[in-house]
């Protein structure tokens, strides 16, 4: 029994994710047609608690309580967000499933046969910010992973989100997935109160920020697969070409300001101070980008157009998150020193090199310790759907379970199933005492149940 | 600069782990030769350094301060023990590495190629027991699979600890992976220290049950990968075998009865209560396992020569990891409340079904969260090496990164490299205001770099 409300909404959640498992998987994909179904005809009552949450939050904007870009993200009346929210939906339906995948099988011996296959994780808890088609979203990729999710969004999207949660529950209660498969909580006091249940929850994964991240790991024995900051770097190599370098560099930077791959740093080798350097600095400054700037790299764009965008960098540069329109810049002797700086300063997220030599090429691959090691390639390349992931529930920048965009493959696990077909039934003492193991490959085409 | 001691031993550990990737993977196999070498030569040494930690220990077990199982795991002397540890290093350099194998690959566009590639976790914490051998062996896993180590073994241990690591780093000075590589702390203080660096650690690896695990998850924001309890199940399903039920749940109880692959619990279909379970109760109490039953399996035996072992189960015998000669009982009504009963009561780490039945074998593999679902088969196979994966780190009881037995490729992780070879570089901008992503498969035979 749940002596408390998280220790239930918990239970609740571990029983249907036990519940679920015996249910065919292709049940799953009959229960999310239920729901985009069920979206689909409550539209006008889903904008209307959308209006009241945008009601309730304009004051917030007007006295500067909350961002206008916020305020924007929670709008789901805006022109064809609704449709494409129905249409993710069925886009996650349409992928293949994660879970009863073969990734191992192996004869122990004559009728004795191992296989490990992908399941679900669990339980699920996802935090995230106040976009409420998010509730939609990681509700579909829960459910076509098997696991069950508890999800939490930004207070600002209440209204829409608990009665997003609600249709969802209602169109699962007549399918064979329970009912329970998915619930919403409002509150941060009960997010403490399900940190602490680590008996009946799997992985929180929280989406905003390094201080979000580690603050629930500070609270939590629960494992978690967090998506912190996104200190990006670009690196232009001794034989960086010059319009790959700029066009790298620029696109970078500006091209979504705002998103995690980012760059934020560019570091550059001191053979091309004179030279490449000033150009790039000039294509930086003519998309109104404000150059951080160390002693090197700030002498040599003297009397250049760039100029008058540029200034000192502060030591705190390197290590900042700007999301908006700066980049620190620094001279490096060389892409040893490129990669040491980055692994100490980054995010271990994304970082590109331009470089025409095949031993930086693979210095950078092997040196450095970030998830995504570009070469001659924008860092906004570092996304699920653009690596062909099929959706993404994340970027993580963990180091464990899954790394860089996290697809429908990082919400699963496997188990080992070992099953005998021996007349007697299998002991180890039949191969210590006896025959030996076999350990021969078996076909990975079939789970066998 | 490190502030602290912890932090000087947690930051040399990231520096030689950083140093190390830029060296080819083959170094490493040559390091353990070196390392093999110098343990050979250094026998006497080791063994002295044994003897004086197993004289200290002595009057600790005559004080019953120390248990005598772990005071005999102390002794590096026994017959064997010292060249089955040497002969442990020459297994793992002939293991295939982890690293450095292609999981997924594509071209997102012409000219322009992903490829996910294993690369090590980074830097490990193990904290183990005070089996002096286990630093060799944990040493030699971290070094194959690319992973600087930092190792805690039990306090008793220490001298010789100590001594093998100062061999293991003085061999390392010798090669091109650094000597710092590895290294070992040895009191309690250093490990809180530690498990504060959650910059430069990446996984913490504590060994020695379900207090130990909880204790350091409790400190600590790094990804703690544990080995909990052992509370594992043996069901007789309605369909049982005679003979296999009595084959299983005898060796599952009795063949190693402190591992934690073990029996501690039988579960019984109701309608075996009076065929079966009487026989299985007899076979068990044969061998000298006391039952602890519930009211009706209690019932059924009387009379039986199984009565005089057993007595009237206490609900804490449901939760209990007895690592001896007990077993507790219980009647079940289906193999649904079987698989109910394990996932609420077990540690979930192996269970077996006896039973003759495709839908309740199906069931089990499915409905089970248990690392490794067992059908018709000993619990004790659950084991890396007589899974056939080379060898074992250790038996994960979480959900998240490895599940079970963990062997190499339990160390590893994975990046993504993104190599663009057009002649202007990739931009996003190309693919999405231009030719789009073509997203097809890439052979997955030879990494980029």
């Amino acid at each position: 029994m749940a002596s408390n409300p998280a220790e239930a909404i918990a239970l609740n959640a571990r029983r249907a994710f036990e519940a679920s498992q015996l249910v065919a998987p292709s049940e799953r994909d009959i229960a999310l047609t239920a729901i985009r179904t069920a979206l689909s005809e409550k539209r006008d009552e889903v904008l209307a608690a959308n209006k009241a949450d945008m009601d309730a939050a304009r004051p917030l904007v007007e006295a500067g309580k909350l961002s206008a870009s916020l305020f924007s993200r929670l709008d789901l009346g805006k022109k064809g967000k609704y449709d494409s929210m129905l249409q993710g939906i069925t886009d996650v339906a349409a992928l293949p499933l994660p879970t009863g995948q073969v990734t191992f099988a192996k004869e122990l011996g004559p009728g004795l046969a191992l296989h490990r296959v992908t399941c679900p994780v669990g339980v699920l808890l996802v935090i995230f910010e106040a976009r409420p088609e998010v509730v939609v979203n990681i509700a579909a990729l829960a459910i076509k992973s098997g696991n069950a999710a508890i999800l939490k969004g930004g207070k600002e999207s209440t209204l829409t989100a608990t009665l997003l949660s609600k249709i969802i529950a209602d169109a699962l209660a007549k399918t064979q997935i329970p009912s329970t498969f998915v619930q919403t909580v409002s509150t941060r006091s009960e997010i403490s109160g399900l940190l602490a249940q680590d008996k009946y929850i799997d992985l929180v994964m929280p989406r905003g920020g390094n201080e979000l991240v580690m603050s629930i790991k500070n609270q939590t024995r629960i494992p978690v697969m967090g998506h912190a900051d996104g200190i990006c770097a670009v690196y232009l190599d001794k034989s960086a070409d010059e319009n790959k370098a700029i066009r790298v560099a620029v696109e970078s930077k500006i091209d979504y300001m705002a998103a995690c791959n980012a760059a934020e740093t560019l570091l550059v080798n001191e053979s091309l101070v004179n030279t490449l350097w000033p150009k790039v600095a000039n294509a930086l400054a003519a998309v109104d980008v404000s150059l951080r700037c160390d002693a090197v790299t700030l002498a040599a764009i003297k009397g250049q157009p760039a100029e008058a965008k540029a200034q000192a960098a502060a030591a705190a540069d390197f290590d900042t998150e700007f999301l908006g329109p700066e980049i620190a810049v620094k001279v490096v002797p060389s892409v040893g020193d490129a990669i040491k700086h980055i692994n100490e300063h980054s995010s271990h997220h994304t970082d590109s090199i331009v470089t025409e030599d095949e031993t930086s090429m693979s210095a950078w691959a092997r040196g450095l310790d970030s998830a995504n090691c570009f070469i001659n390639a924008s860092t906004r390349f570092a996304d699920g759907t653009r690596y062909g992931l099929g959706t993404e529930v994340g970027i993580s920048t963990g180091k464990t379970h899954a790394r860089g965009p996290v697809g429908l493959d990082g919400l699963v696990i496997y188990k080992y199933v070992l099953r005998s077909e021996k007349t007697d039934g299998s002991l180890i003492a039949d191969h210590e005492k006896g025959q030996g193991y076999t350990h021969t490959d078996l076909a990975r085409d079939q789970p066998p149940f």
